[in-house]
């Protein structure tokens, strides 16, 4: 038994196919930790209008993939993991037998085109390996990645028609028109060359590939589906759409042809890069040289258990170790690492930078990952959320408009959500010492940052104190936000000896409580007379002045001064009925339909846990006298929202934001506010984890008396001494050491007191 | 009286207004010779499409500029001079007073526009140098360059609502969605970066810049034309319209407004660079780091002045000195420089390249100048010729078709015309020894193009020895054409030592012959079961087999063996009729109309001057016994076809062939076969010229009794000695020396007997 134990791996316990199903928006397929490839199968191709008017299923589709679907269209080189809007989906190459087929079909009538129908008895999800029957075609598909490289194998019946398919027509978010070029180059028979240009939600989003076959191509050609003549030359030399080496058009699909033996293998490798075809052929040569496709996945998935033993937690369930680690998982996918294996990559001001002594990484959705992820990689991926700075500071650098990344993605601004919550991270890191990076120019960019007139609804902000709702949308969210953003830059300034900062920002961080009416008892849109706005419903997420959050949830984000916001909100056995009504209240279905990005499931009373507003609230008890509800509250959030299954994510994972919420709750504290050097204390509910820092030094967690009836803290001991209040900070962590939780099935009320 | 001959300078007798008006396409504005730049005026904004159908009036743009025009849109940073087809007119600029109007208006109510009328009475146009006033606004439009920077100084009156439009939908040639993307970076209240992005003739062409204002402007803004949404972040931060820094779209045109008092200049620099906008910011810094308009004027006429000193004529009649400088400044235009001042540029396989050791140039169209145009570079351009060959090697190197230019601009090929004549300014410049380049990589690019089966009938060709009418278009004019640029294939191999290939392209020269129909006495299109095609007008123009000429012209087409050409058409006798029929006969109205590129002007009988195919006509007679009959048609070409006014170019400009074939001419010689080192002497037309070499020598041509009557060679002396043939080799010309013409009214006809 022990020894089985120990054979087991930690790649094991992941299963990518978790959060597949309904609102997780994760992909299954292939990609490295962090890896500027990940190739994943695409389940149908939904266009973004039907007759004009948005398609609302395209939603469904952040990731490419859902796993109710019968068939699968072929599979793509990029994708986010579980973000609530999309993008990419570049690439999308699909093996075929028989007649020729460029169109992709209808998920109804596969036949009728490239897709093929597949089953999940058939489908093999682990962490970077991917394998599928395409039944259709009588193939086997497997997928494997190294950073900026995706590795195909197909393996295919006896055919004297056997096809590649390369679909340049497809992409996640397909806008009308969203391709503005795309560009194939045949180099020679078994290589090609290209780009994708898009006008998404991106701006301007070019990805660079270069894609090696294994065997020759017979023949080769391509079919445009644009309206219009691309190619304009008088006199035309050639026949264009048989074996003319530069094919290139907005809708194009381009097929190579092959005779197969029974059983034989065509290999694909195709690299990306930021820059250009030539670095994709550089970084296609030198990071997989040849053809060994089981060295590469067994490469990729040692790397993964690298990772993943960075917390080694004990477990007697099965279901929690898949949960735990599927998390770890998720929490290790984005951002992405975002430049060729020489250190070029594009950067915002679309000029050829080099990342000079960091990897520069992209796709920052800061709104949500600010909350939990980052304050993670502080702890077990130091060095990464270093970079990760690095690359924001080089997008600020890059940025016309002097800003950090809102939501950035490729080279691009997509402005998505609110606030300014690079502030949070980089305040967060410099608290905590973790910095590879000029802080003080980290500072410069936040403060130029938070202070941009231009920039939603800031202007107001910082003349009158809160944004009003009559000059500009989601004014309480933003309002809120803002308040929190500033006390981030104020702790930074702080640490970095610049008062005159402090104190500007130290009394912005106070702005909260511009938007609390003491009579409603409620945060409350306030127009720019001074007066609250009149129509005021404090359960409806869609309420003019919100954004992902009700007032019920969104009154309680003052993550930077819970003790004053308690006080302002009648103190604290008000603020827990408040938090008591919030978990066990009936949100009224019509309220519901208008959350977004959540099932039902993703939803406790009125509290939302599928939206990132709310991912602080149940820790918030620990500021009342009754801190053993943040305990119960945080074993049940973790029990009913995270399930080992594909349809076991209550809500977007959100580059890996829900998944850490999940990793830090299980390992029982949690950053309430990044830019504060505290974790506060909750219920663990593994029996034990090892935190293996990169300091070299190991943090251990024991939960003694664990069970999950037993999810109530009687006693806490910090290397051997008694915890008298109900936080560990970042040092307790750094310097490694023991916490030791005593558990019980009932609350011990005197406990932190 | 001497010594106001002395003080005028060559550029003043240049007039950059001849071949403005009506078919010489060439524009009126200012470039440096062969610069990146070509700033000049636009007079219309012509649509490609009216109603879905291609609008025949586009035509006339191809330079943007028709002298008949009466009003002024603005004025782009490239255009082609001379070509029958186009594209270019990137960035277009117009400045104005008054309410802001961001659509251009039209011809006949420009004050429905920012369009304003002008006149001929206030335009100035000069080597480097355009000025005009633009009446609707009261402003003096002055523009200069230096090689990749354009310099526009506007005078403005006293205004509150003055503006600088910058237009990005404009474009020459302007396919419906020509423009695949453009974008406009405001990076500071003077300066602001971008690039056009176009599918046009060129089928994935961009343009980058950086435009400098010598004075902020107070706002700024833009409108987007195009029906679909451009930047599709789902949460607006910003009103974009306005004074947002970041423009872009497809359908994009940008203000940017100021204040003005009376006489106030506000100037602009706008740089280009083929690699990115961080380069042209250098090359803006670089080439004119000031403000000072009239010292880059200076440089760039000194510039001029330099490059026609070349060649000093005497000549008695104003109107020859304009025509011969103009033809020198109409052939120092194109090719184009193409790199950045640091030596970077876009490849024709879209990567960056550094030019190692060479100027990079562009806008090769060879089909026109490899007759006369890159033979002249060859004696008084011979270093840049040489580049343009290594420019032409880096193109076959970035090939994926790996075949040398055929038409070729900004890292794009074309396809435009017939042939493979980059072989032919090759083996000009090796036959010549005008070699800076690898001849032998040359040599096995030239075979390697010759030999590519797919290309446009060549595989036909090479099998059958002709291409076969009912197989590919235009066969005889191709069949005709390869066999000359298989001969000069050959000669660069008998140079270079190469007698495998030497053998076999001598015998591919022969397969003019396959094409020649004795029955008929003209070259006529065969079909690929060895008969030839039944139906066949020796007349139309636009007759199946041929292209831009008429079996009467393209029978004469066999530049490299008359000797053999002369006998296969039954004699010399024959042979003269032939000739003397051609110049006499008279064409029927309704061949001409179907005879593209060029006015009723451009045709001597049935000789057309317009089009090149039958430059070297005229010039067959000295192979004939009556020589004395190519000096009286030289002359008469000379006279009737080249007039100093805007109508004056009987036909396209074709980027400096036109003007190539009357600088020759007008000195006395021409090359009848360029990749032969012989030049077939005719009548000059100067009384003097001194061709001054880059070896420092010097040739000087006199014409003695020289009158416009006296247009018959009566002797020659070549240093000294009599001539006994009619004809001179290039190392007469380097090795400096005098060539001395006896003039008289009535023919020598012994002469070279």
């Amino acid at each position: 038994m022990a020894q089985d134990k120990q054979a087991k791996k930690l790649i094991d316990y992941v299963n990518p196919l978790i959060g597949t199903q309904k609102m997780g928006h994760t992909y299954p397929g292939a990609t490295v930790p962090f890896g500027a490839v990940q190739l994943s199968p695409e389940t149908d191709t939904i266009p973004y209008e039907i007759n004009g008017k948005y398609n609302k299923d395209v939603y469904k589709y952040c990731a490419g993939y859902q796993y109710d679907d019968k068939t699968i269209v072929g599979f793509t080189h990029t994708h986010f993991s579980g973000t609530g809007h999309s993008d990419l989906g570049d690439f999308l190459i699909m093996p075929t037998t028989g007649t020729l087929q460029l169109n992709p079909g209808t998920a109804d009538h596969p036949e009728n085109g490239y897709r093929s129908a597949y089953s999940h008895s058939t489908e093999v999800a682990e962490p970077d390996y991917y394998k599928v029957k395409l039944e259709d075609h009588n193939i086997i598909a497997e997928l494997t990645t190294s950073s900026l490289v995706g590795f195909h194998q197909y393996t295919f019946p006896k055919s004297d028609d056997a096809h590649i398919i390369l679909d340049m027509m497809y992409g996640i978010y397909n806008y009308p028109d969203k391709n503005v070029w795309t560009y194939i180059r045949v180099e020679n028979d078994s290589l090609i060359t290209g780009y994708r240009q898009t006008n998404g939600w991106a701006r301007n989003r070019t990805v660079y590939f270069a894609m090696a076959f294994s065997k020759p191509f017979t023949d080769y050609g391509f079919q445009d589906n644009s309206k219009k003549e691309v190619y304009r030359g008088f006199w035309r030399k050639f026949k264009m759409d048989k074996n003319f080496p530069e094919m290139a058009g907005t809708q194009i699909r381009a097929y190579f042809n092959f005779k197969t033996g029974e059983g034989e293998k065509i290999k694909i490798k195709l690299a990306l890069s930021p820059v250009s075809t030539h670095y994709a052929l550089e970084n296609l040569y030198s990071e997989i040289p040849g053809w060994d496709f089981e060295k590469v996945k067994e490469a990729g998935q040692a790397q993964w258990e690298r990772e993943l033993e960075k917390i080694q937690i004990q477990s007697d369930r099965k279901e929690e170790m898949e949960t735990f680690y599927t998390s770890m998982y998720h929490a290790f996918i984005s951002p992405t690492i975002y430049m060729d294996d020489t250190g070029t990559y594009k950067g915002l001001d679309q000029q050829v930078h080099m990342a000079d002594g960091f990897i520069n990484y992209t796709t920052f959705s800061l709104w949500d990952t600010h909350r939990a992820l980052h304050p993670l990689f502080n702890i077990i991926q130091a060095r990464r959320n270093s970079d990760m700075i690095s690359s924001m500071l080089a997008h600020y650098d890059q940025s016309v408009h002097h800003m950090l990344p809102i939501w950035s993605h490729y080279a691009n601004e997509n402005w998505c959500m609110i606030g300014y919550h690079s502030v949070s991270v980089i305040a967060d890191a410099v608290v905590k010492g973790n910095v590879h990076f000029d802080a003080n120019h980290a500072l410069d960019a936040c403060v130029a940052t938070a202070t941009h007139k231009n920039y939603d609804g800031l202007g107001y902000y910082m003349s009158m104190g809160y944004v009003p709702e009559d000059k500009n949308s989601s004014s309480v969210s933003k309002t809120l936000e803002y308040a929190y953003d500033d006390w981030c830059i104020a702790q930074m300034a702080k640490k970095l000896n610049r008062k005159d900062i402090y104190d500007e920002f130290i009394r912005r961080s106070e702005n909260y409580k511009n938007v609390y009416d003491p009579s409603a008892g409620f945060m409350r849109p306030k127009l720019s007379d001074g007066t609250f706005k009149k129509d005021f419903n404090v359960l409806n997420t869609d309420e003019p002045g919100f954004i992902e959050g009700n007032a019920w949830n969104y009154s309680l984000y003052v993550p930077h001064a819970p003790d004053e916001l308690i006080k302002m909100m009648g103190g604290k056995k008000r603020f827990v009925a408040h938090l008591d009504s919030l978990f066990s209240m009936q949100l009224p279905d019509k309220f519901f339909e208008e959350t977004e990005d959540i099932t039902r499931d993703g939803i406790i009373g009125n509290y939302v846990h599928g939206n990132e507003p709310s991912h602080h609230i149940a820790y918030l008890y620990n500021w009342t006298n009754e801190p053993w509800k943040t305990q119960e509250k945080v074993r049940m959030i973790l029990k009913k929202m995270y399930l080992p299954t594909p349809g076991g994510l209550s809500g977007n994972d959100d580059c890996g934001q829900m998944s850490a919420w999940y990793i830090f709750s299980a390992l029982g504290f949690y950053p309430v506010a990044p830019g504060s050097d505290r974790y506060s204390l909750g219920s663990p509910s593994v029996k034990e984890a090892l935190v293996h820092l990169e300091n070299g030094k190991t943090f251990t967690i024991k939960a003694l008396g664990q069970s999950d009836q037993n999810v109530y803290v009687q006693k806490i001991l910090l290397n051997g001494q008694v915890l008298e209040h109900n936080y560990i900070t970042h040092s307790d962590i750094m310097k490694g050491g023991e916490l030791v939780f005593y558990m019980g099935a009932k609350p011990n009320k005197k406990l932190y007191r």
